[in-house]
């Protein structure tokens, strides 16, 4: 065990997805619903850290407050499957041991991040999926939800929209992907990420995204740094994005140029959309993405907190934008 | 589109898998029919080459002879999880355009290697998995097998024992993991790499190993390498194993000290038991592992056949080691 560093600087950052959804598609209420929404999470992440308490902790806080709410495709206002059901995938890692834990397609499971981190923190495993996924959980006394719970009309209209239009032309559907994710680096300078998501509405055949998958849709290390990603999660998953991230950062390539190249290089090159949020044990942060937006909302190491959602800087001045005290 | 070569080398590699399996522990009779299943695995992939057909095929014809064996954990010999089921996994990629297709947790596919290689070619998507994945298949065409087909009385009484002694010390399973897995070069120079498994013996929760997983238990890049491992997959999983060795050959390190540096350093330091097999473009092998033996064969581009077992070279000569007519 190397002795722990107590003095760190603190720094957080999420994304709840990303994608090419036009600005004229976001009435102003939804984006300042939205908005409100990330600014909460990050905040909540970043109070965690505040608190002392742990990046995993802190990153378990921030995705939860995603996951209860509706506007984002994880836990509540996950997107509906070819069958009208829900099937969500969590995971999430420690970079100072390089823990990891992740479930893919579980439908019963209010937050989703949680049991990841007790598969994590309460197995022997790294993966554990479906029905199994769920009989861990329910041993560990989680909760079991009605399909009900979450469901939103948004996301159910979106399914008929998506199955109208696919006998019409396969290629147009919806392309936002609003998975949702954190990372954070506390007082003793651990890297934590984490990412949660109902996957791509109307999949089919149990498919599986990067989501749940260590390396792909999530990774940190203590020497590196850790990633969250969103996107076409098959890119992500071939890619290997998050761990090409940490590797580029290992290696000595400066975070930002790290996340660049594989985002807006590799990716564009292949055509993968998306986005990533990564941040280094000096908490540096860069959250690039080739898609048309990304929510995105972070607290740097002064305490700056900026909440984003499209690529150039005419976001809108707001009470979400500023400093935090701490 | 790079312009094929079309005269490369020729070379294949498979794994039968690795573990701490003592040599008193094997009859004779089980070691000769051990080595002549890898020797007809490793001769179906080479003899595919041979016919000019690409890697992909070969690994899916050498897997084949593994998975309809009921000497390895793969298809038919599959170990039996917690409830007395089987649920197979299996991925494969190709080092030419970085496609890749892989299934978790099915139970009714005869070859398991076969639907990853469909999911690649025949889906949007790189991973299935469950009762979808089986869905997929059936719109394929595939037969779903009885579960009688994949018993065999060794899986049994190998599951009747660790349930029994689960009572008494859990730290004392069966540490052979015998996933099976194949890379090989073919005449344009493209790489590719397959691996299939049955999971660990008595698993429960829908417990998910790396050799679905693209990055952790299979990777293939021209660019760099093909890599399939066999081992405690949790490691696997959090170092990225297949990935980690690739990139590292990517980067200029040799294939060798590449596959030695992840395997024998790495996950020696993390305690994460097992192997790999790897080949770059000019069909350099390595089959690093570090347990105490590990399931193999290769034949390599001068046409020549080894079949091994155990670490050092006190390997029995027989008929199958020796020159390839080709």
């Amino acid at each position: 065990m190397t002795k722990k560093n107590t003095d760190s600087k603190l720094a957080f950052v999420i994304h709840g997805g990303a994608g090419t959804i036009a600005r004229t598609d976001l009435t102003k209420k939804q984006e300042a619903e939205i908005r409100a929404t990330l600014g909460e999470s990050v905040q909540a992440g970043y109070s965690t850290l505040l608190a002392g308490k742990s990046s995993t902790e802190a990153v378990i806080a921030a995705i939860k407050v995603m996951e209860d709410s509706p506007l984002f495709n994880a836990g509540k206002g996950a997107v509906f499957n070819a069958s009208g059901q829900h099937e969500m995938d969590a995971s999430i890692m420690e970079g100072a041991g390089l823990n990891a834990g992740a479930i893919a397609s579980v439908s019963r499971i209010k937050n989703p991040i949680i049991l990841a981190s007790k598969v994590m923190t309460d197995s022997e495993h790294v993966m554990l999926m479906g029905d199994g996924a769920e009989e861990f959980a329910r041993q560990l006394g989680f909760e079991m939800m009605e399909p009900g719970y979450f469901h939103t009309d948004f996301r159910w209209q979106q399914l008929q929209r998506i199955k109208t239009r696919e006998q019409v032309q396969k290629d147009q559907q919806d392309q936002w992907f609003s998975t949702v994710g954190a990372v954070g680096l506390d007082r003793h300078g651990d890297l934590a990420a984490g990412t949660s998501t109902g996957g791509t509405c109307n999949k089919r055949w149990g498919r599986v995204g990067d989501s749940p998958i260590i390396g792909a849709g999530t990774y940190a290390d203590n020497n590196s740094c850790a990633v969250s990603a969103t996107g076409h999660g098959e890119y992500f998953m071939r890619y290997v994005v998050a761990y090409n991230i940490c590797k580029r950062v290992e290696l000595g390539t400066p975070l930002q140029e790290s996340a660049d190249t594989v985002v807006n290089d590799i990716l564009v090159k292949a055509n993968g959309e998306g986005g990533v949020i990564a941040m280094d044990r000096q908490g540096n942060i860069a959250t690039p993405f080739n898609s048309e937006g990304m929510y995105r909302a972070s607290i740097d190491t002064k305490g700056v907190m900026e909440v984003s959602i499209y690529r150039d800087s005419s976001e809108p001045e707001g009470a979400l934008t500023g400093n935090v005290d701490h």
